[in-house]
């Protein structure tokens, strides 16, 4: 039976981190918001299992997979699921465990780009919280932001197999998250990330050479890969960037 | 050869989490930066690890886990790593894979609870983001704690073993994150949470037990269990807090 993908309809957001990880990995899946109710699927379906969870097992937000019995939720931990299962973790463990620190350490760096435009309350509007979010922008851009990216930077740079992945020798699902990280970055802050490949060149190849990549290529030409938009994590909101 | 934590000598934090599990695990830990330097202790020994790494694994921040050639950072996975080989977590898989989003989500809670104090920004101090604080907190009382404690009740509630855990029948390391959270709730919220009996009854009555219980006694009334203060996570800012 294929896993179940539970996101946002109309959003890349989070559910994108682990739809990545399912394209690349070649997992049969279902994506179920953004099917028809005809075949099991819209908002509705997903807002059912959030209500009445899978056997006392209830999720607190999207994403999530539904796999059987098996309910997984957390971005990171989604990631992490699809991934070790599928070829697309590392196989040793101290690597595997690296690399699920790793995971995590995105989803905060996440946590804290949605958070720029949003740093008073998810319940509020942008438009309710402009002046905090202009300040929280330059922290972000000058402390914040490359307090992430010089980690990554490190993390390639002290990888015993090179600096070609973040983790081990071959590409795995971290890399991924760092890869729609950027992506994400560069629509929501493109003068901020404009010399990105001078501060961290390691991370930008690694990026470049991804979106070139014969297993991406192909989902992110299709339709099922959404573009940025104003209501997700990464917005393009013109005051809140800047060169520095 | 004993597991090492490290985090922050001076502040309960997030190292308390992980603290917390090592504790009632049982497990032989040593906690590296609260040690004097002569037994290989200190905040220097701390900072070596996170500048060079264990073979090319570095850690974001504090807390972090090394045991061997492991290196486990992010509160919830060193939580994990130790509840999972320690029996405090389920032995069936997909209560594992549910307690796993759980601690992912209560780190989310526990990130939130942070920003309530520090909106703007981490690199600010907090009388530098009074006003921002004042309004974060508002939101925070009257939306984000009652979203994330019913969701708690909630899962209390449904789950099939009985409303004594949060999975399974008996104690596992995400009852242990939530006792810490409300813990820490009641210390920066005293006149928010005074009504929590009331409105989430099933998740005080855990908490209240658990305060009880003889697997925790020992270690909340030793000196190795440190009092919340106004540099960690849980703050008590009287400005921050009312009654709804």
């Amino acid at each position: 039976m294929p896993v179940e993908l539970y996101y946002w309809p109309m959003i890349p957001g989070r559910g994108e981190f682990v739809r990545l990880v399912l394209e690349v990995a070649d997992v049969d899946y279902r994506d179920i918001a953004r099917l028809p109710v005809e075949e099991g699927g819209g908002i509705d379906a997903m807002m059912t299992v959030i209500k009445s969870g899978i056997d006392g097992k209830i999720p607190f937000a999207p994403p999530f997979l539904v796999d059987g019995d098996r309910l997984v939720s957390q971005t990171a931990e989604c990631c992490i699921y699809v991934a070790e299962r599928n070829g697309l973790a590392p196989r040793e463990e101290a690597l595997r465990l690296f690399a699920r620190s790793l995971a995590l350490t995105t989803a905060d760096f996440v946590a804290e780009i949605h958070d720029v435009h949003h740093p008073v309350g998810t319940g509020l509007y942008y438009e309710e919280q402009k002046p905090e979010a202009k300040r929280r922008a330059e922290g972000f851009r000058r402390e914040r932001l490359p307090k992430f990216l010089n980690w990554y930077e490190r993390v390639l740079t002290a990888n015993p197999k090179g600096p070609d992945w973040l983790v081990g020798d071959r590409l795995s699902y971290v890399d991924l998250g760092l890869f729609h990280s950027i992506e994400g970055l560069g629509y929501a802050f493109p003068k901020r990330m404009a010399s990105a490949s001078d501060s961290w060149p390691k991370v930008m190849a690694l990026v470049a050479r991804l979106r070139e990549d014969h297993r991406l290529r192909d989902y992110l030409s299709s339709d099922r890969r959404m573009a940025f938009n104003e209501d997700g994590i990464f917005r393009y909101y013109p005051e809140l960037d800047a060169e520095n």
